[in-house]
């Protein structure tokens, strides 16, 4: 067998167990909160059909699917004609894909197994996604999506507990200044029609979602460039500038735009989920850019922190239609997971001290091994994470070992300590120590708990 | 877009809800006791480049590895010729690969941060991998594996911890009838010796691992076959049926291979386990199929269920030698988590019980909507896990929806229940139903977490 050097394959990266104690209590809180709103977990294979993959993601997209070659004679159902045209040869040679995100699998999902699950389904999936991009800081080619969904419901219901769900989640995760924005395609579409902007609706959405990067300005002269009424182009600007409480700012859009059918529909909309919960703030300047959004959209930034929309989401009518599946209309929220990793490896995290609270187990001789393993025991019986050295090394050595795997607490074994049941018990985050009983040092170590 | 036929793409699998819940559960379970005994989580990416894969697993296996054809122009390495030689293209077209298990991605990350990890290196790892394997009932090709490695140590200390996690593990999954087989290859080889079996030691312990399935009938003929002496194969299997304590089958092996060095070494080793550790049962006969397994080796089963092993492993030399990384001995251990996972299926599982302590909030009319997210907030805040009903169903369909998503009691809110601060609360699993203040409820939630 040849040496080889080790690497990684590109834009892939290894998790140690540093950032894999941050990522999983992270992953615990989120499930927790999904939870806690009666949302289940599902998970689906990473490997799709072709036929499910394709045709969802624009012609951009669907190049960043990584095909799978098939396995054995993959050239068997190919000839030699195939070979020049590359596109035909990969239908051949590959007939199933890496998942590209959780939506399209989600679609599948619900259409394969419309008799099993109860509907309104609630589902959420964290799972990782990959995407053949051209890796560049902070852009993977395998990196984890967390999505929330609810399928088969128009109730306002869902946006309520959408927004509940959201600051819970935040608050829990001691991420602060946060704010809900939420807006709807039919108050978007009302604006359009009544400016006489409706020619591509799609476009002018791409285009509103872009504002926070290009600004006002650009945003209006791209409009008059497409040939838009400038006067019209400045009534919109203006009223994205709007300030006032939900209420005053739907009072406001609605004398604007009463002439419109489905913007009064949105108003409409608008107007019940105040009434259940009013914890959110309407921008009608919020667009986002998917185009299979039909009603409410929402996206969520902390005003702390430049890092970028958290999380996303909005409803949409036919998620399952390319399935054969209609009328399952759902409403879906996407966490930005592995940008909120990132907000939190960079927060002093006081809130993961209590993972630390770790106890190592060091003995002058190994003749003391057997007791060494008994007080393992009886400290795990009492849940209490505890490590024990295996190899005779120098005490100095097995600190060193205790601070560079995040263990707080030293407890050294040697014949007094046995006989006497009271154990040096030493803290590694301010160094001092004290000499305990088995039974005093179980005590510290459940009230650390209960103190997180 | 043309509607296609929802389909899961060959020997892949969906988990619902019911199903995640049992996988998430045991997970945790199997976390815990990792974090108890000290074990960090690392993660691996799922692509690899394929020279770090292929070669470790032989010729069979390197089949079975799941290739990614290369992104945009993938012919553009390869020329007319290449196409008569399926192999030459597939490395050509194909640079990556899925993991093929969680051995060599561990190898890889400990040959890349050697200068990050503090030796010894205590990991575990819970991750898919994929195998372009026939799918057949029980085998499917993306399935997921669980390993526990020590990294960097030959100590004694590594095979008693192993130990008391597995019996600690299986003891909170409530899977009884555990049987913590040991053996050592220095044994087996010492055995070899003394009988002049030491032609093909790896084939020798190929054979012995087939016993259970061929019997020692077989066992025998097939050895005679090869051409060994029929006196030393019979002695071999007598050995094999020796019964008594471990003292008693070190004593009598160790008169039988007294003139083997390596043999003596491997009874040196197991008498210095007994010593801090005694709770295993030795098997001369458990070879394990592995060639890179040197010295301890183990295999647990359930005497109570015939679904096979639950988890094997043993020590090794020589790791990350492939990588050029040497002296890096260590022990591992993995678990049949899928396997697990189907055991615990099929039992009547009181322990996931507590999963099911949800509230469903029904109301008689939209208008109490305000009412219901302010009791929600009040539970939720007392971490106790609440869906609302969405839409205006009749209640009979609103208790049919909790049954079918394990929801096990239902609050019912409307005008009178609101005024008086008593509820209706409908026990689903016995049918009782009383009335309750929402305190009195809390009380109940809680104390049904602190019964599990």
């Amino acid at each position: 067998m040849n040496k080889i050097k080790p690497s990684l394959a590109k834009g892939t990266r290894d998790f140690g167990p540093e950032e894999m104690e941050l990522r999983e209590y992270v992953i615990n809180i989120f499930r927790n909160v999904f939870d806690l709103f009666g949302f289940r977990s599902i998970q689906t294979p990473s490997i799709e059909n072709i036929d499910t993959l394709t045709g969802n993601y624009g012609d951009e997209g669907d190049k960043l699917i990584f095909r799978i070659l098939n396995s054995g004679d993959f050239l068997k159902k190919s000839d030699k004609n195939d070979f020049k045209e590359s596109l035909l040869l990969k239908s051949k040679i590959s007939n199933k894909a890496l998942r590209y995100d959780l939506t399209v699998p989600l679609a599948r999902f619900v259409s394969m197994n419309q008799d099993k699950i109860s509907i309104p389904f609630k589902r959420y999936q964290i799972q990782p996604v990959w995407r053949a991009d051209r890796p560049q800081k902070g852009r993977f080619r395998e990196f984890y999506q967390c999505d929330v969904d609810y399928i088969g419901t128009n109730s306002v219901v869902c946006e309520a507990e959408i927004i509940d769900l959201v600051y819970t989640l935040f608050n829990k995760l001691k991420i602060d200044g946060i704010d809900f924005k939420l807006n709807n395609r039919k108050i978007l579409q009302g604006i359009a029609e009544v400016y006489g902007l409706s020619n591509d609706f799609n476009d002018l959405c791409i285009l509103i979602d872009k504002i926070d990067k290009i600004g006002l300005e650009k945003f209006e002269k791209e409009l008059i460039k497409k040939g838009y009424n400038s006067k019209s182009v400045r009534s919109i600007t203006e009223l994205f500038n709007f300030n006032g409480s939900n209420l005053e700012k739907i009072n406001f859009i609605e004398k604007i735009i009463s002439d419109s059918e489905i913007g009064m529909d949105g108003i409409k909309e608008i107007k019940k989920l105040i009434e259940v919960n009013n914890n959110f703030t309407i921008d009608f300047s919020l667009a986002r850019g998917l185009s299979y959004y039909t009603s409410s959209i929402f996206e969520v930034k902390s005003n702390k922190s430049n890092i970028g929309s958290l999380c996303g989401g909005g409803r949409y009518d036919n998620l399952t239609e390319n399935f054969g599946l209609k009328n399952m209309p759902g409403i879906g929220i996407s966490f930005g997971i592995e940008r909120i990793f990132e907000l939190l490896k960079d927060k002093e995290d006081p809130f993961i001290e209590f993972l630390k609270n770790k106890i190592l187990i060091s003995y002058l001789d190994s003749k003391y091994l057997p007791n060494c393993f008994s007080i393992a025991k009886k400290l795990r019986d009492e849940n209490i994470s505890v490590d024990l050295i295996s190899d005779d090394i120098k005490l100095k050595k097995q600190l060193k070992y205790a601070n560079k795997n995040n263990i707080s607490y030293v407890m050294i074994i040697g014949e007094d300590e046995i006989k006497s049941n009271s154990y040096t018990f030493k803290n590694m985050e301010n160094g001092t120590q004290v000499k305990n009983s088995i039974d005093e040092i179980i005590a510290t170590m459940k009230s650390l708990k209960t103190n997180v």
